[in-house]
């Protein structure tokens, strides 16, 4: 029986060997090259894999998706009857906190100011509030929002987070649902985006979004950073939001189409800062090793982790 | 009896006002203007007075220096017999640690390469070793430096340090002595020095000691950081260093003259990362509330904390 790698725009080949190693006992194909008889597959670890691919596997018992979304599969596609994985990894989720926290640490301390000053051979210090002073909103508690909240509480932020259910993080004033997103927003200096991309939440983030988050905060305006899903944000909306002055400074690491064209005016706004999609990369020497627990587990009886819920589409 | 407010290059109003509300029942004057009868001064607040002004108050009981460092008063001049105290405040050790933190992620998460690449809007990933893979190195293990190593730990980098005397930080080897500098050096990829100024550490980080960095390291050259003090420096070996391949970057936060000259080559350098003297900064509502508690204490009969030893230097 086959465990089949399924990678778009990703080499296989790291990935294949990897497996190997963790499941010497089982036989480790790769699409779409080498993958075989579909019919002694049972396990898939994808990233953009095609529906058809997915449909086409008699055998299958289990999906494993590469990353921390998994709007890449589920996406205007049907998939078959099986339980799919998401990978949480612990490397993962500590990533994306170093990249949020760099994020907001960069901002809190003035960074962008400092380095326009550098060009100019310019020494003039800046009032630096405490980070007590500044609010911090994160939009989506799961894994990857409540680790980011709890280190920025370390820092001494006063974060804030929402999401479609009621969570309970220690030092984190929670929002839930529709109803309270105004309030969230209205409390927030730096919002920090990390909602899973679903019917809901695409577009969401949109001029008038923007427009509610706090306009008294200590750092002059608000701030955004994207590191959830592209396609949250309207992208035309966080441009004139950066022109117009509702937005102070954003950081993205994400888009509504990747890779960011070379034409999109978000390159030269100069209160934009953009990193290509690089916030939580998917390491294959840790997610191998977690998706071979997985496997070991369910082969023994046990149930699987961090399934997805398909309806509610993350 | 009085209190007294002597900063140098400072407005002293505000901390004026701050003591004032603090310690209702003691006059509170400033230097040099409304310093009055130098023998009712029992307490001096200081930011790099002269000497003649500390030995011309006879009735002077406490010095207290606001700033982590106590070089600008132990500098070339005789003092007072009497103890020194070192602000040592949870704010001012947070802002330290935010801005070291700031500094490791950012050169740790390649934002200088992702900057550059955004001038182009070029849309490049580039490998990201994990921070298990970076060794850090703490130059100075005091209450500063601690704080520090121990956030770094938390982020999951490999972390070391270095001080005169051996320490015990959880999670963080210590290196202690002139025996173990070079041991200590072999094996760091990131350096961030927190050394006090004294006679010892003048002038310590050259061309020689940079070079002893280690050259193995995932981001392919080491990387200095300078949240200590700038004359433990030598400013054109910093910049040969930099142009020569010795170090990969450098974020420097202090220098031998501040302001740095405008003409000093380090404001265009590519690879150094400037900001004028803001790391940590002395926040007069903070330290206030330090400087009254520790008078209350000591009025009470109690011992003074965090004092300076003179002979050491810091």
């Amino acid at each position: 029986m086959a465990l089949l790698i399924a990678v778009k725009g990703w080499d296989p080949a790291p990935w294949a060997e990897r497996m190997k190693e963790r499941l010497p006992e089982h036989e480790i194909r790769t699409w779409p090259d080498a993958m075989g008889d579909p019919r002694d597959i049972e396990y898939v670890l994808t990233w953009k894999a095609p529906g058809e691919l997915l449909n086409s596997l008699p055998g299958l018992k289990v999906i494993f998706s590469l990353g921390a979304g998994v709007d890449h599969i589920l996406k205007g596609q049907s998939l078959p009857d099986v339980p799919v994985v998401r990978v949480v990894d612990p490397d993962l989720t500590a990533r994306m906190t170093e990249w949020i926290t760099l994020q907001v640490l960069l901002h809190h301390r003035k960074l962008p100011t400092y380095a326009e000053q550098q060009t100019k051979r310019l020494w003039k210090e800046h009032t630096q509030p405490g980070t007590a002073e500044v609010r911090v909103g994160i939009l989506g508690l799961g894994v990857l929002g409540k680790d980011a909240a709890e280190m920025l509480v370390r820092f001494g932020f006063n974060v804030a987070g929402w999401a479609r259910s009621k969570k309970a993080i220690e030092g984190v004033e929670c929002f839930a649902g529709a109803a309270e997103l105004d309030a969230f927003l209205a409390r927030t200096d730096i919002l920090v985006n990390l909602l899973p991309l679903t019917p809901d939440t695409t577009h969401l983030i949109d001029h008038a979004f923007l427009s509610k988050l706090a306009r008294d905060g200590v750092h002059g305006g608000p701030i955004f950073i994207n590191a959830g899903r592209g396609a949250t944000q309207v992208e035309g909306d966080i441009v004139r939001a950066l022109t117009d002055g509702t937005l102070k400074a954003a950081s993205l690491d994400v888009f509504e189409t990747e890779p960011l064209a070379s034409d999109s005016p978000l390159w030269n706004l100069p209160n934009a800062i953009i990193t290509p999609h690089i916030a939580a990369d998917s390491d294959p020497a840790a997610l191998s090793t977690y998706v071979a627990g997985q496997i070991r587990a369910f082969e023994a009886g046990k149930p699987l982790e961090n399934l997805v819920d398909l309806k509610a589409g993350y």
